[in-house]
This record gives C-alpha cells, sequence and structure tokens, in this order.
C-alpha cells in the first residue's frame, strides 16, 4: 500500500471519513474535500469570501451528467439492435429520482449527509436529499478520477450490484396507480381534475393535473386523456420522489 | 507518419473520404465505418440481417449524452463561482438544436450527410439533420477514440473556434420575437392563444398554445400570462430549429 494512502487510511485526523468512504467506493479518495462538498447540502452552505456559496448543488449538476452519458453508454452497448426510442426510454427509468434515491439509501447516504433538519420539509427530504448527492457524488469520483475511473466504478459498484437492467426493460411503471397507492399509504386526497379540453383543428386536447390535499402538482397534456393522467401522475411522482 | 495513417490517406479506396474527414476533425479516423454511421440518416438506414435499421440515430443518443457531459465541465471549471442554476442554463443555451444546427451548417455537414430527400419535408430538414449528424458524430469520435480525446476534441475544435461562450452569457434570448420573425420571413401566420385560465387554490394558472398556419406547436404553463408565452415560443423554436 503506498504511503499516501496509509497516513489518509490510518494516520491523517480525517481517518475515521476516509474509511467510511474508501468501504463505501471501493477505493480511497485523491482529493478528500471534493466528497465533502457532494455529501453538504445547500442547507448548510459554506459561505466563501467573495459571497458565493459552496454546497453539493454544482457537484450535482456535472454529476448527472456524467451518469447520464455513462448510463448511454452501457445501453448502447448493451443493446446494439435498439432504437433511440427504447434507449432514451431506459436511461429515464434508470436514472430516475426515485431510483437514485433508492441507491442513495442502499448505500448508506442517510449518514453522511450533512444537513439542516430545520430547513427542510419531510416532503422535500423525501423528495431529493438523497438522489442529489448520489449524483454529486458521481461528480466527485469525475473529477477526483477522470471519466474512465467514473464509467467502471458506476458499472461495476452501482449497475451491476444495485440495477436490474433486464426486470426495469419489462416493467411498464404504472405512475397512476404508484401515486394512489403512495397517497392512501400517507393518507393523503388525492384528484386528477381537468384544467381544459380544447377543440383543436384536429384533435381535442385534454390538460390535466395532480392535487395532492388540494395542493397542486404536475400538470399533463395530450390528446388522450389517460395519457395525460398518466403523463401529469409520471410527473408528480418526480416532483416527490416516488 | 505511421503505415496505417498513410494506408488510410493515399492507398485506401476510402481515402477521398479519409481526407475529408481529416480536414475537418483535425485527426484521421480510426473505425471509419462509426463516421459513415453518424452521417447516415433514417430516411437512409440500412436494414440489417436480423431486420434492425442502422441509421445516426442511436450515435445521436450517445453523442448527445457525451456532449452534454464535455459541456457540463467546460462549464463547471468556467465557471467556479456560479451557481447549478446559471450552469444548467449555460448549457442549454450552448447545446440548443439550432445552435447545433449552426454548428453543422459552419463545418460543412450539408455536404457529408447522406439522406433521402424525398423523404424530408423542407421543416423536418431544416430542424434537425445538421443537429443530429452534429451529436452523431460527437458518439462516433467517442467509440473511435475515448472520452478525454472526445472532450479535448470538442473545446479545440468546437467550442474554442465557433462558441462564444461570454457573449451567450449576455445574451437573453427572446424567443417570442425570434419565432414571430422567423414567421414573417417564412409567411406564415403565428398565434397565441391561451387554452385555459384556470383559478387554482393559490393563483391563476396560464396555458398558452402557438400557433403557426394554424398547426399547433408547443405549450406553456406559468403563473404568469407572459411567462407561458414565452415558454410556449422556446419550446416552438425548439421544435423547429430555429
Amino acid at each position: 500500500m503506498p504511503i499516501s494512502k496509509i497516513y489518509k487510511l490510518y494516520i491523517s485526523p480525517d481517518r475515521k471519513y476516509v474509511k467510511v468512504l474508501n468501504n463505501l467506493l471501493g477505493f480511497v479518495p485523491s482529493n478528500l474535500s471534493l466528497y465533502k462538498m457532494a455529501f453538504r447540502h445547500k442547507s448548510v452552505a459554506l459561505i466563501l469570501k467573495n459571497g458565493s456559496k459552496s454546497s453539493n448543488e454544482r457537484l450535482e449538476f456535472l454529476g448527472d451528467a456524467v451518469l447520464g452519458s455513462v448510463v448511454a453508454e452501457v445501453l448502447f452497448k448493451l443493446y446494439p439492435y435498439k432504437e433511440e426510442g427504447f434507449l432514451t426510454e431506459m436511461r429515464s427509468k434508470i436514472v430516475r429520482r426515485a431510483n437514485l434515491n433508492q441507491l442513495g439509501r442502499k448505500l448508506g447516504f442517510q449518514e453522511l449527509i450533512d444537513f439542516d433538519i430545520k430547513s427542510i420539509n419531510v416532503n422535500a427530504k423525501q423528495s431529493s436529499l438523497l438522489g442529489d448527492a448520489f449524483e454529486a457524488l458521481i461528480g466527485a469520483v469525475y473529477l477526483d478520477k477522470g471519466y474512465n475511473f467514473t464509467k467502471e466504478f458506476i458499472d461495476e459498484r452501482i449497475i451491476k450490484p444495485h440495477v436490474d437492467i433486464h426486470t426495469l426493460e419489462l416493467t411498464e411503471t404504472n405512475f397512476k396507480s404508484k401515486l394512489i397507492e403512495w397517497c392512501q399509504r400517507h393518507s393523503k386526497d388525492i384528484s386528477f381534475e381537468p384544467i381544459s379540453n380544447v377543440e383543436g383543428d384536429s384533435a381535442k386536447l385534454f390538460t390535466v393535473r395532480v392535487f395532492i390535499d388540494s395542493e397542486p402538482m404536475a400538470i399533463g397534456v395530450d390528446y388522450n386523456k389517460k395519457n395525460a393522467e398518466k403523463f401529469a401522475a409520471e410527473k408528480s411522482c418526480e416532483m416527490l420522489g416516488i
């Protein structure tokens, strides 16, 4: 083991944190501050000298992009004869916020994320804290170790052990049922309200909005009413991180 | 110069094509078939033995993701103190379909793309042929040469010579004016029609749809009518590749 690694794992003041990261990632990070930043929620952002704030939001932007690119390549190679529409749909199934939240939970992020519980309402906490940190972590690994390393990390430590791609392929998520079940579980009222039925020049266009406990959620628009509801439910699930 | 390069440039039956690509890219491709595929529009897709079609659509999916990731990193490093919202907006300004079409035109793609003119209507041709091929080319370069090479290629041959990031930063595109001007230039009627004004529990929600020559285009939704129109105009510009 190189001396720098021994120092980080056993001697440095950060050794506890380094060990936790080593267990999580499967490698000893080079630049520890990137990982600290990945787990710093905006509710506890550092204020820099120039007045700007430092939290995991910027890393999340970068990690989201890197993750999208890696997953695109994995699917491109896994399905050499499938068309672009299929690949796009599969990717969005994999990188859905709810999946990323679940991944974050499986990986034990709840112990690692630094946030101010007072400033976070329960819905927001549930919806995005873990998934956002997951993307930020990918951004940190990328800056620390480069693209090819990150690609292998995502493939070996995330996708292979935690994502069942072939099951996802067969799963057509019924977002409407999913949303209704979630509301039942949380004792919330849900309704799908048509907010306009307009006669266009060619066909009737439906706009539907989901309301949960009278709070307006996402809107869906389609020429078919069921589809409009489906789209509204899907976007609402995304908003709630379900 | 290595023998394989001399062969490709001066001896192989593809030497003319290799020279064109060499001028365009600044390097001699290793796997020529990837680049041929990048310039094959779906209207002239090859039918493979198993019945699936081969055109640039799959490469476009991959290239779009790689481009998004590279541009994310460029912006992340260029603007170390800007927040995620700014970075997201800047990226969408850079990778807008209209910009990619323009890049494709500057790079001379119109001479390279293989397509069946009969199967393409004028709008569709204008809207996406060049930008789609641009993304597919990025996908080809990535598969041929890897991520770091592609990153340098995008930065050195595309962004630095052709994208004025600091001007884009200052430009707040007025999509409504842009769309109206485009309609005037093409002698088309345009209207922004409210398709619903709904009293929600907290505020009035506006849904606006753009119609061009009575053809329905994109929809915008917002609590502010002007914003709803702006969003509808922006999405319509994207649809038309303006």
